[in-house]
């Protein structure tokens, strides 16, 4: 038999495909906080957060053969104490979701939606409201992957020139031109829009300081929806402080959640998402789906996808 | 000499561009209610917007050789009174900021940024924001001129499947399928979303009646950024006090701009826009890159580009 312990609420009709493609699954949904003794030992599959294992000590499952986390980051599994069993991720299904919010993230603010939204409240038909175009801007994108690949060809359907990053500088497909990382700062000032999507890794600490905001464009805006590990507080405030660029954009930060009191609420420079580029209605639809084919092919791990190499990080 | 006078003040580059370029040219800029006796007598060539017409006799202007509308819709010009004075407008330079309006408007929506910004501004980091994709859906447009196939090309991009509907149900590049506005209440309840270009024409008076609506998908979402006329007052209440569809996003309206009383501003699952789609930064450069080039030609008709042609109506 098959023990899948899930933190997460599976979609009835994802559960039903995998009772009928497997007779040998059993489920058992709990709450993180509430996983009981029993459960430990009973549970041969683990299927939950990234962010979710720290509340509980992955070594007190006493049978797991296979952990799935349903999400992309791993930057918080405890890969020293997962040893060596199989993890699996949710990695490929956030490029669709993270390139509409990141496009829609742009636009919203390029057209000033908000202030629409204000004028109608207050009654009001207001014509000068000023809006900007997408058409014609210099995007710069940290993150050449999927996700990052995935927004720059549709920001060239747009008309706009896209400008990647990554460690050795190696062309991509949909980036018109592509530089080492270390050179950020040699370019970064052609940049009406930087987009950050870098995870979270020991490389990735605080790559934006000072000197590469001090370097942008005073008209540019800077988006984030990598991880927020990138750029430390004092350097955002910084920025946000003495104006260096325009306008940030941030659906991530080193402190989740962001506390009632936390002073990025008051930046009216600021505009904050809660950490929700990637997570719409079908996404747990899309997850399951990566689920059931990978049961379908457990135990073989050689056969699974979305394996994760602990070493590298993602 | 050409004498020009302008009720739109002119970018600075541009007329220094038409200077350089003419040296035979004098303008006047002087808003529309202001105009003299001179200036009906000074003027060779008037350049307005369409919608400004109305506030004077065009019959006035004694030695009017040209008119130029920096706007598409030329629904407001006095055919019967212009005779045969060339007019030429400004169409063509829509397709960019509509595009982009467009596809902005429906990524507020779908994305909940509006909910985002209130919980920003109320300190709260609101996880439980319901967000939906565009991936996957279907939307119909009514109008495959540039503007609206501009939009369909891109939309497909997103992994949209297009709809276009116009006179006969020509196949249009960027519709995966067309049909003849005769049969939208066949088809239109397949849309997510609908999005209305067409033109204000004696043809599109009122052409989405009750009837359509009804047709719709309740969750359904209809975008208006063409022109009013195309649905009553009456209809559009009756779709917002019945919640017949899930929501609309108006840009435009029968009576431009809405009075402060107008009931329309009472509505939640009504997003209100104040006619600009197209407007942006760089309109009037746009506008007056096409007046340089037809000043070029000019006095010869034939080589001047946008001429309208009265009978058609656009």
């Amino acid at each position: 038999m098959i023990n899948i312990l899930s933190t997460i609420k599976l979609p009835e009709p994802s559960i039903e495909e995998i009772k009928k493609q497997q007779t040998e699954v059993n489920f058992r949904f709990v709450h993180s906080k509430d996983i009981t003794q029993d459960d430990y030992e009973w549970a041969t599959v683990l299927n939950t957060y990234g962010s979710h294992i720290k509340h509980h000590d992955i070594t007190d499952f006493k049978n797991l053969k296979w952990l799935n986390v349903m999400s992309a980051g791993v930057d918080s599994l405890p890969f020293d104490k997962i040893g060596d069993i199989p993890v699996t991720n949710a990695r490929g299904i956030h490029k669709t979701p993270m390139m509409e919010y990141t496009i829609g993230l742009i636009l919203n603010y390029y057209k000033n939606f908000y202030q629409n939204q204000v004028d109608q409240n207050n009654r009001f038909w207001n014509k000068d409201v000023s809006t900007a175009e997408l058409y014609g801007r210099n995007v710069h994108i940290f993150g050449t992957g999927s996700i990052g690949a995935h927004i720059a060809k549709v920001l060239q359907v747009f008309g706009v020139k896209t400008t990647g990053y990554n460690t050795n500088g190696r062309a991509v497909d949909g980036f018109d031109e592509t530089y080492p990382m270390d050179e950020r700062n040699e370019h970064v000032n052609e940049a009406d829009i930087v987009i950050s999507i870098l995870p979270k890794t020991e490389m990735t600490n605080e790559i934006y300081d000072q000197a590469f905001f001090d370097s942008m464009n005073q008209t540019a805006v800077f988006i984030n929806i990598g991880r927020g590990n990138v750029v430390s507080d004092e350097v955002l405030f910084y920025v946000l402080d003495n104006k260096v660029i325009e306008h940030l954009i941030l659906d991530v930060f080193n402190t989740e959640p962001l506390p009632e009191d936390s002073p990025f609420y008051n930046y009216k420079n600021l505009t904050i998402s809660p950490h929700s580029s990637a997570t719409t209605g079908v996404y747990y639809e899309r997850a399951s789906e990566i689920l059931i084919r990978n049961l379908a092919a457990y135990p073989d791990i050689s056969k699974m996808e979305n394996v994760v190499d602990g070493n590298r990080g993602y």
